[in-house]
């Protein structure tokens, strides 16, 4: 029977190996690929991306998962093998329950919604998009249909379990309900303080060049291996761990602000770290014998966006980092930065105020933006709101919420692509990571109590680690809720991250 | 039956896009892929590899290819679908007669030999070297003899024939025993001379940056499309036209004798104009219908390399190149370049010295080189020279038809990796890339009056459409030595090579 283990782990790690080709493929398109090679690049991944889902959804594949599940030796619920069942078992559901001709459909209306949508969003014209995101939602109801979801749950949670498994749309509510009420409060506070926060030390002018030689010194002090990995330019930065010992991350670079730079750049290295910590290469330096199996792969969005999270608003946008990073980029910069101490980049990086777009937000805002996403995906799935209500939704709460108005659906209901090619329950997983992350933090901060001065003095080695072991290692092994409790000792709480956004609000603005 | 036709056409257009992914990794892995990506990005190409070979040689594309055989509507010897049968008969035979077993031993022995050699080379150690050239021989006999050969040739021919279609041995020694006599006394001439060929204007430094902006403004007006091709660098140079739409070149950069890193780019982008004017695109930008089948591919290796070979030597190393060029890059490069003038760079880099090393041999010489190799390879192959007297035969011809005593065998039988790992056959068409080159640039010439005038304006339109429409546009409906007859009026000769390299000599050191 262990044979049949084994064979599963193999087909799996095909899979694997020709999904990095499409990886690659995907990452050459968005980096160095001439314009002109788009057409035939376009058939090249989808007929790969078709051999690749024939053989994760082989019979052979399905069998070989019956037998092992079969054995109650292999199947123990805590060991290694039998979280790796569980989790094969999740894919192979999910990979096989959608028809490959609904998966088509999505695909294709999605692709032309995109279309639809640039222009729409261009002329904020939100009656053009409707009738494109109307059936782009009944699609997904259908998808939803096929996926099923747990007794007493809804439509969204079969969505959301995509991308944050084990999620449910109730358990999201009961967390999110409280920190929107205190969030909203905290920011009112802020915009009631009378502090100015000084911000022209972002807006110095810093050689393209000399920025990313920066972000490589900084990200290889962290722990990045750069011999396993590379950083290059895009016009929206990513990070795809696409096979063992190649993990490329993406950034693009600004004369003035290269404060924005380098946190698009810490934010993908925490992702990257992720990918690199994960159990994927075995010691003769090739694919391990996990590789392609859920043990080798990380466990949910939120846990993803966790990692890139912390690195980048928890490490990066603290004093201590700018205790060490401010002298090394005075060195890297030139004089540029010499009138400027790390308090002011400190306080400069961490303003908090309302907003329209989300990916402009800052750390307290952004979780607004997203929890009035969640709230307004979940009643269009369940048909609560109507697609043609949208837009006066989506305004109102905007002025309930962040207190904006929204003048336009381009700076309001059409400025996210998300949507239009289908990804609904996606969004809540950018602030679980922000919960993820403080939850994690407050627990690093006691098993490594002088984490700040080894962080002030460039040293990120524990941290590191203590991130390898207790969160990159297992893979799939437990469930992001699961890690959590394990980790920390507690489920998931909105207290660690109002803690966190409630000192620099006290630091920065004196409320 | 037509049905037949475009299935088949169909199949091989899948096993095209599948193994441009394929050139696409290997193109990474030589230009920006981490160094500790190689071992799974190996496993990932060889998997994808076998699955491009299954489909090449699928018992379906067989039926098929007999229903089309079988139909002379189809299959007449002038129309391009009788051609596009008849080379997809010569693929399909090719890649079905070697048993996959003596494929994954050749594979196998080369990759292990090709680490011996490497060692071998580096201690000049031929002893450590022979127990494996003599093994790799072996395998290609009988890789040889199962492609078998036309009656009243040789094995060598079988082998030939995988890079030149259509040529063999007796017919290489009928062009080559000439030309070989005529160069020997072409360099004696020369060697005598008294001329002194100043070279200062080669040693100039160049920034690397601007030397790879002044290749790409070079290439650009030649004709080579930008936003379907780029340029990159790496160790060893190449071109990969990998897809329609997509064709990249490399380069690399010294910073003193940039007009090596000029000549390396030209070389590329000649292979690269031929890859962007094969019909591999259609109307929509995507594959043509043709993509993957020969007439969407390129003749042989031989004619791969004259085009090469004309733009670096006949356009590049020509005095009208050097009048446009010299201004321009006296524009790029500042002042460095401001002492010498087009003349004396014509002359610089097109010196002739008999040397040691292939790929530092000038225009001249260089054919030596490559008939050197062809003689043993052959009287190996053949078994009329034992491997562990094959240092003395290379010194023997060395001495002969160069004039250099070889010193060691680092620089004599060791220098080059192709017998390592089975490239039998491949070293003559580096020679017909020269005499394709030579008899088509007279012809154009002849086509083309006022061509030195054009070139030395830098228009190079009316040479690039030449090339479109009498070589390139037809893919491989002629053999080699058909299109140059159909081309040029006669088959291939050693004259116009001769005619060439003898009024170079003449004008650079007046013999």
């Amino acid at each position: 029977m262990p044979t049949a283990y084994a064979e599963l782990c193999s087909l799996l790690k095909h899979a694997a190996l020709l999904d990095s080709l499409a990886q690659l493929a995907s990452w050459d398109q968005e980096t160095y690929m001439p314009e002109k090679g788009a057409a035939a690049r376009a058939e090249s991944v989808a007929l790969l991306a078709t051999l690749i889902h024939e053989r994760r959804t082989s019979p052979r594949v399905g069998e070989l998962l019956a037998a092992c599940e079969g054995d109650a030796g292999l199947t123990a619920a805590e060991t290694p093998t039998g979280a790796n069942l569980r989790e094969i078992r999740r894919d192979y559901d999910k990979h096989t329950k959608v028809p490959a001709e609904l998966v088509a459909e999505i695909a294709k209306v999605g692709s032309q919604a995109q279309e639809v949508w640039k222009k729409a969003r261009e002329g904020s014209d939100f009656a053009m998009f409707r009738p494109w995101l109307e059936r782009m939602i009944g699609l997904q109801r259908r998808k939803a249909e096929c996926l099923g979801h747990a007794p007493g749950g809804e439509a969204y949670d079969a969505l959301l379990d995509l991308y944050e498994p084990g999620a449910t749309a109730a358990g999201l509510e009961a967390v999110f309900t409280p920190l929107r009420a205190r969030l909203t409060d905290l920011l009112g506070r802020v915009r009631g303080s009378k502090a100015k926060v000084r911000t022209r030390c972002l807006e110095v002018k810093i050689d393209p060049a000399a920025q990313h030689a920066f972000g490589l010194a900084v990200i290889e002090a962290m722990g990045f291996d750069l011999t396993a990995g590379r950083v290059d330019t895009t016009t929206h930065p990513f990070c795809s761990g696409f096979a063992p010992g190649d993990t490329r991350l993406t950034t693009r670079y600004r004369e003035a602000h290269f404060t924005d730079a380098l946190y698009s750049t810490l934010h993908e290295m925490g992702h990257g770290l992720y990918e690199q910590g994960l159990p994927k290469m075995g010691k003769d330096g090739g694919p391990s014998d996990l590789y392609g199996t859920p043990l080798a792969d990380s466990i949910s969005l939120g846990i993803h966006e966790s990692q890139s999270r912390m690195w980048e608003n928890f490490v990066g946008r603290s004093k201590a980092f700018w205790k060490w990073a401010l002298p090394k980029s005075k060195k890297q910069f030139g004089k540029a930065l010499s009138k400027f101490d790390a308090k002011e980049y400190f306080a400069a990086v961490n303003t908090a105020a309302p907003s329209l777009i989300r990916v402009e937000a800052d750390e307290t805002t952004y979780n607004l933006h997203v929890m009035i996403r969640f709230e307004i995906e979940r009643a269009l799935l369940r048909g609560d709101l109507a697609v043609k209500d949208l837009p006066g939704a989506w305004n109102g709460k905007y002025k309930e919420y962040l207190g904006v108005k929204v003048p336009d659906d381009r700076r309001g209901c059409l400025q996210d692509v998300h949507w239009s090619f289908g990804l609904f329950g996606y969004f809540p997983t950018y602030t679980l990571g922000n919960l993820y992350a403080a939850q994690f933090w407050e627990k690093i901060n006691q098993d490594i109590p002088d984490l700040n001065k080894q962080i002030a003095k460039g040293r990120f080695d524990a941290l590191k680690k203590w991130l390898n072991t207790k969160i990159h290692a297992h893979g799939r092994r437990y469930t992001a809720g699961d890690l959590c409790t394990r980790v920390t000792g507690a489920p998931l709480s909105s207290e660690p991250l109002l803690r966190h956004l409630s000192a620099k609000a006290e630091q920065v603005y004196g409320v």
